[in-house]
């Protein structure tokens, strides 16, 4: 038995023509002599209405009960396109996760998914051509419905397709595929055939939400090809993958950047073993989550330390920081909200020194000034006045030489 | 441990002001000692919204997905529920008829319950004191999700009080109970406060639309005392149990009238066996459900046979009609929707003469003409024009003395 794993996101199944869209890419699929295991998101919009109607009834609504709202969104979504393709003829049913057995841990709101039984769902497909399953949900061991989260579609897909071994995991959205950059703020970003998973965590961690990080890491992991391509055009898409020759020839794949970015400094705290157990332990109390963290090198034994946090919790982090700062006697707390992360990202560079000096000789040749840096294996980010960056990320596009057209 | 059932319509959980009322009514029940099972529909206008959008999908939606579709306004409801009950500090949790497993056979949109796993919801009250269950659905043997019809949550409560040997299932609506006839055509309707399973089944079938009838004969059947009532209001409601001594005072408990009739006459039929099955098989087969039937003693071999039919179906029971009466040799085919059924309904009837006579005359001295009668042991139904409608129900609420306040 071949299956393939087509996923549809929110603007896929927003209304009937764009589900007939959809469709059409299923017959494509059988036509190829697969089984179809769909999985689809709620329609665009239905999410959001769905937690705003929680918040209205209780200001911190049960999280295991809000799972049992929202869900409803996805049941919506596999019913009304069950119904169209049984106008067509398809032999199809449409699956919720607890009908699939899509088995999670009890975190409501963010659980992780622990099992599928892909024996069960492979002998649905003995009776059934195209299974329509929910995204964004499981249930307990027990029989509770759960939510995965943001973007938890992708990460039901592709956790369907390692557990059903599918010989590809096709995430239909509307763009068609991924970009060196974001096409709206740089006319000359342009569509790559392939990109690694290692590039796609980065690139999906940064802001370019083509893919929910989560079931990148899932694909990594079980190594499932994940085409990330349109409903809406006949474009091959991009195939996230494993690393192979043909891409060593790029040094930079792409340039990402992130606004929601909000900076912190401490300003002189004491340089001693524990600080920054003392800093960051509290805010993770809090569930406030990190990113970029520099510590300038200690000088006459204070430091300072620099961090940036999701704007929203920029509020909340500064209240924790004012009282850490006050007992760990440092000097003052700094914020600024005015800055953005701007990142270039590639395999390629692991092997090629001088992508570093290339972003920095490049950013300033703009005249801009790099306010922190942070790198990784295959990354290299910097943060800088927020108002700066679509001009730093069209100069670092073109000094990549990703402005010129694809050649992979 | 002591169970009660309550289940609020969907008026009752329309908005969030709506359920904090209903709540009350919960704390109400757990301070009486009680385990609550509560049973809700979907918010009013929910599942019409359901159905439409089922409907601009397809014109004949697959049956099956419909369900799937329209079961998600129940489970809406129960999650905004829970949502509130866990606010206010009770011990609850919420259950999708699959949680639940209330099984029914596989008649997609119409199905009917086969078991519910009593011993397994007894479990979940060893660890909860309020179960907030979907009503209105249930799910196949093997787990697919089916609903029960319009009015389905009523027999969802009735058959979870059952099965539960609930003390009492308490029926939570926008009126405060059953009254003798409609309060708004006849401003002497009062409220009853007892009314036999016969008599409530008499009515529900009238148009009389407090309880649907399948929960009825449910109750009946099992013997569930159904407690009839309002979420707004502290009245006692109507208790729907078994004929006791009290009732048999009454001779008539309630007028009831149904203006959803469209007449049909085949005139001069030939009186011969097989006729009747000739003219209502094929009605049958096109899933018509005829209410009145008539037919007129034989004269000189012919007979006129009348019946009543939904308006809605008129239009396709006359184009049979026509056929059958080509084919049988019938005269003609006579069709008249403006026409109403008006009933007086009472157990009390059984045991005394004169019910029809002072029904007749009392029509009679109101110049409305009978166009056909046909009778229960409990019931005296008489077809009219429909434009005396009103007249005929305040005039036979005077005449069988409804209009004097309750004694019972």
């Amino acid at each position: 038995m071949r299956i393939i794993v087509q996923k549809f996101g929110g603007t896929s199944v927003a209304n009937r023509e764009r589900m007939l869209a959809a469709l059409e890419k299923v017959k494509t699929g059988l036509s190829g002599g697969y089984k179809v295991m769909v999985v689809l998101s709620a329609r665009s919009g239905d999410t959001d209405k769905l937690l705003a109607l929680a918040r209205e009834w209780s200001p911190d609504p049960d999280p295991a009960e809000q799972d049992v709202l929202v869900s409803t969104g996805e049941q919506v979504s596999v019913a009304l396109f069950s119904i169209l393709l049984r106008d067509a003829g398809l032999k199809c049913r449409s699956c919720t996760g607890g009908q699939l057995k899509v088995v999670t841990d009890e975190v409501w709101t963010m659980a992780r998914i622990r099992s599928i039984d892909a024996e069960a769902i492979r002998a649905l497909f003995q009776e059934y051509d195209v299974l329509v399953a929910t995204g964004f949900q499981g249930t307990t061991p027990d029989g509770r419905i759960t939510t995965l989260g943001r973007g938890g579609s992708d990460t039901s897909a592709v956790a369907l397709a390692a557990a059903l071994k599918a010989e590809l995991c096709e995430i239909y959205t509307d763009v068609e595929g991924v970009f060196t950059t974001d096409p709206n703020i740089c006319g000359k970003a342009r569509k790559l055939n392939r990109v690694t998973y290692d590039e796609m965590l980065e690139m999906a961690s940064m802001g370019a939400k083509v893919l929910e990080i989560r079931s990148v890491g899932f694909a990594k992991k079980y190594n499932v090809p994940v085409l990330v391509r349109s409903t809406f055009s006949d474009d091959p898409g991009t195939l996230v993958t494993e690393e192979d020759q043909g891409m060593e020839n790029k040094l930079v794949s792409g340039i990402a950047y992130d606004k929601d970015q909000a900076r912190i400094t401490l300003r002189s705290v004491k340089d001693v073993p524990g600080i920054a157990a003392a800093i960051f332990g509290p805010l993770a109390k809090a569930n406030l989550s990190v990113d970029m963290i520099v510590q300038n090198p200690s000088r006459g034994g204070v430091t300072d330390m620099n961090f940036t946090v999701s704007r929203k919790d920029l509020k909340r982090a500064q209240a924790i920081m004012e009282d850490v700062c006050a007992h760990t006697g440092g000097l003052a707390v700094l914020y600024d909200d005015n800055v953005a992360k701007i990142s270039a990202i590639g395999v390629g560079m692991r092997n090629h020194a001088g992508v570093a000096a290339k972003t920095f000789a490049c950013l300033q040749a703009e005249n801009i000034n790099i306010i922190m840096i942070s790198t990784s294996e295959i990354k290299i980010s910097c943060i800088i006045e927020e108002k700066y960056t679509e001009l730093a990320v069209r100069a670092l596009h073109q000094a990549f030489g990703l402005d010129a057209p694809a050649q992979d």
